[in-house]
């Protein structure tokens, strides 16, 4: 059993469901304390977060991983129970295995052996996990960078674990990730009687003409980079109940993925311009979970490319699709950012698995990663 | 105290809430058993409907009317406890005051007095009570109506005593009810995440343009006697409670109140044929709580409007408009159903009330009406 397997098994088998650690961390200092890494414990609220490094020099290198995983759902739904790791037809199969245990086990394991043969590499090397990156993530990452910057520690390149690859391990890299922006609209009428419409007013009826405008409504057109900004209405909800009651309020929760082409505060105007429009009385709440950010340097891209081509054969296709990843954290302090992982087919779904030779092959990628960052020069 | 002040207070004494009759009935058949009519109890699951039919010739006259009460929510809202009858600044306070004991005790009073002065009228006359007007409305006066028609017992006018007055008593008297049609609507869409609409299909977002098209169609222009038919959303909900979670359904409960210039089949129809435009994936339920009705005779609208000149110098506007009542279910069987009461301020609220003064005058039309529409010929 290869090295990242056994480490990738052993996580699998804490139960660290977000914010819980369940020990994991303790498995990586273990394997990493011997190799030069100096560990650092920041723990904020319920969520626990582990800062490894090696060295003190810059450039400063770092892995971004967490060790949370969503619930598994109905445990008899899976083939192998969810906590209980099992190698069945050359895959792993457990929750976490590809979000992200996998790719934690591989980043570890490629730390210790590049450190082990190239003991005076240039830079440090750090490894970051957090146990609250599936959950409201408000106490992992983004402390753990506050903590960084108060004390003027600087990353200079990223590389997150995350399932990037589509189809084939290295296929897609993210290089960036779009923004994403919640709205609470609370729309106000008043409450009647359906028999007497002329004296109630119907928030719903008020809002038909919004609603239409802002499904229809083209955000920008996005870039070479991103695709266009799109607008969803996760919750739609008004009525007492009753058949015969005209509601006086209507609840809409909605969620923009945004380019850079756009800002929050463009979306805010923009969204306020249209509701004002059909003049609506309404309450409109925002939460912007992260700005969109986008990697630009040819530095840890080249590196990376060079690594899946040296390792894999393989070029990827560099993407800013898909939902928002710890990643937008870091990148705001001007690091270079990106993530290389494993397939996501199976991530927050039962029967959730990896190929281990998708593991064993992710590890010396990032070897390779790493030696041609820090054995340049 | 007068006669009808005294049942009244006697009814609202009795916590009748819907389906309970808890007793009225009792009170109205002891009041009239003396004056010839006979008591035919009609119970069906949980509620009880009383029969009280003094003579068998035609034209038969029947008031229909209701023992059961709406809730009285909180009774500390109220001035005086709900189901404690109290005289205040010529006020009559209960729950069922206006809606409807007051208008039972008026024509129970204006019957008793009618007979003991004219014992041979023309035709007959009946009292049909149910407990279960303000609930279901399933085991009272629908299932009465199907016992006296299976035995051939034919009802010429029928007057209900629900609470048609709007500022002063005899204001409005109802000759007609709009129609009643309810729609549940799911419109199928595809679960997804919201970082990845592309992969899903928003049920809200598929609706919005058919929502926009219901809510500003124009269903019919009324006519003469009824005003034009509406159409509100009563209830609206989609989404799973998460943010970032696009719903894979959205349900929606609609009603209509229409005219005589539609039916329910050209209603189901048009809607169809909206939701089909606009490619929706639907399933659609429909419940017709009543078709709409309109007493076009000028028999017991002119007795009832002579009475109101008579007693109370009032010219009555005829409507059609407000919720519907058990005259939905007499007028299909091609009686002429009106609706005369009192003032209907505060019905289904705290502190519900009627004047005194209002109920005595009330039995007087009552009574006139029995002698304009009895004593002829």
């Amino acid at each position: 059993m290869s090295e990242t397997l056994e480490l990738a098994k052993a996580l699998i088998a804490k139960p660290s469901v977000t914010p819980e650690d369940a020990g994991c961390m303790e498995l990586i200092v273990e394997k990493l304390e011997p190799s030069g890494f100096e560990a650092e414990f920041l723990d904020f609220g319920d969520t626990r977060n582990l800062w490894l490094r090696r060295g003190s020099a810059r450039p400063l290198f770092v892995f971004l991983g967490h060790t949370d995983v969503v619930p598994p759902g109905d445990p008899a739904a899976w083939i192998f129970p969810p906590f209980e790791p099992h190698v069945h037809e050359g895959k792993l199969y457990g929750r976490g295995a590809a979000d992200m245990k996998g790719a934690v086990a591989a980043f570890t394991v490629a730390c210790r052996r590049f450190v082990e043969k190239h003991p005076d590499h240039a830079g440090s090397i750090a490894v970051l996990l957090t146990s609250d990156e599936e959950g409201l993530a408000v106490d992992g990452v983004a402390k753990v960078v506050e903590v960084l910057q108060a004390r003027d520690e600087t990353i200079d390149w990223c590389l997150v674990g995350e399932p990037s690859s589509e189809t084939k391990l290295g296929d897609v890299v993210k290089v960036g990730r779009r923004g994403s922006l919640t709205g609470m609209l609370r729309v106000f009428g008043v409450q009647g009687h359906v028999a007497y419409p002329h004296k109630a007013r119907n928030p719903i009826h008020q809002f038909a003409p919004a609603l239409n405008h802002l499904v229809n409504e083209v955000w920008d057109e996005g870039n070479d980079h991103f695709p266009s900004t799109t607008f969803q209405i996760a919750n739609i909800e008004a009525g007492t109940g009753a058949e015969n009651v005209i509601p006086g309020h209507l609840d809409v929760q909605f969620n923009f993925r945004f380019s850079t082409e756009l800002t929050a505060e463009a979306i805010q105007r923009r969204v306020a311009e249209i509701l004002d429009h059909y003049g609506l009385d309404y309450e409109l709440d925002w939460r912007l979970s992260g700005n969109p950010f986008l990697t630009a340097s040819d530095e840890i891209i080249g590196a990376v490319q060079q690594a899946l081509r040296e390792v894999l054969g393989r070029e990827a296709e560099l993407s800013t699709a898909g939902g928002t990843s710890d990643g937008r954290f870091i990148a705001p302090t001007g690091a270079q950012v990106l993530e290389l992982g494993p397939i996501n087919a199976t991530i927050h779904q039962v029967n959730e698995h990896v190929a281990v030779a998708d593991l064993d092959a992710l590890t010396e990628v990032y070897e390779q990663v790493l030696g041609n960052l820090l054995l340049r020069g």
